[in-house]
């Protein structure tokens, strides 16, 4: 016998399958919703209902967006002659914190086999595409994976793929602690990586 | 500039609203479901907007439930004459782990003027005509709020109103550290608390 209404145990159930949310927070999370006056379940629902609609990549970038080219590369303030590769969008608004002006390059992942993350399951086609299609006008690329074995071992195999259309090839210092997710860092340590980037 | 789609920003803000989520872990969430095999958007979000329907509360014991009694009220190999008062649905499910075999009842808050929290606020009315209604067939009430300060605010209010239908009205030993939320009690500690229960 359930003692809860069904609706309630599968609203439970489907927060459980966040990251940190175990079962008691999940509770806690579903009657907070059920008798907030702030915080409401239909709003939150319609969110998450609409969350993947109309969401594309850019074009030219790869960051999510609702439009073919996302803002930052509409933008023609930014400088175009230099790109920063991260691995996730979250972390172009980090990196847009920082001093940073010019354009992104979002892989949406590394390469992991033991997780089935190859080049074709990442937008590294893309990158090298924008690397070759424009010959000259990009003097350099800056790595930014994450400084652990998947993001070490993706920066190796992007700097072999694009040394030879771009003159500069560079990774983010390690001012950044090794095996930490860049997605946490402060702004000071990004900015700090940043400036110490070294030749690969 | 937004660097986020609307679609994200939106769920990202929804998320936020819940307890113990700041910005950093609703970012963490949405990119979560976006990305996610096992979680999912749609089938939270549809959850969510089914989370109220067809609930409502039990007309014996004001338990959460989609039918006019819950499945604890309808059991009738529980004992009728003890009724447990706790103040939320959560609280009736951790005390279901112990070896309690009465009925329920749930207030669905505590006394709290600062809140604008007054016996009409509660399902205090309900508790009192459940114990008129039937005189005689009540030998105890065990008042099961959390042992604080509005906690015992309604604990004393709610014995001084039922006294003259019921023999015994109980509360909980204070094997509960007090300022505790029942809800993170463990089962020993609650069922400690059951046994030791004093007169009021």
């Amino acid at each position: 016998m359930s003692l809860l209404p069904p609706q309630i145990t599968r609203t439970i159930e489907e927060f459980q399958k966040l990251p940190g949310i175990g079962p008691k927070s999940a509770e806690r999370l579903v009657f907070h919703l059920l008798r907030s006056q702030r915080a409401n379940p239909e709003a939150l629902g319609r969110a998450l209902l609409d969350l993947k609609s109309e969401l594309r990549f850019c074009v030219e970038c790869q960051m999510v967006t609702t439009k073919e080219r996302c803002a930052l590369c509409e933008d023609t303030a930014r400088d175009r002659s230099i790109i920063l590769v991260v691995e996730e969008p979250l972390e172009v608004v980090a990196f847009e914190k920082t001093a940073f002006k010019g354009l992104y390059h979002v892989l949406h992942g590394v390469l992991s086999p033991i997780d089935g993350m190859g080049p074709e399951q990442l937008k590294i086609r893309e990158l090298i595409e924008r690397a070759k299609s424009a010959p000259g006008t990009i003097r350099e690329i800056i790595i930014a994976t994450d400084p652990d074995v998947e993001g070490e071992a993706t920066a190796t195999y992007l700097s072999q793929q694009l040394k030879q259309f771009v003159p500069s090839i560079t990774r983010l210092a390690h001012g950044l602690p090794m095996g930490a997710d860049i997605e946490f860092a402060d702004q000071v340590t990004l900015r700090e990586a940043l400036n110490g980037r070294r030749s690969l």
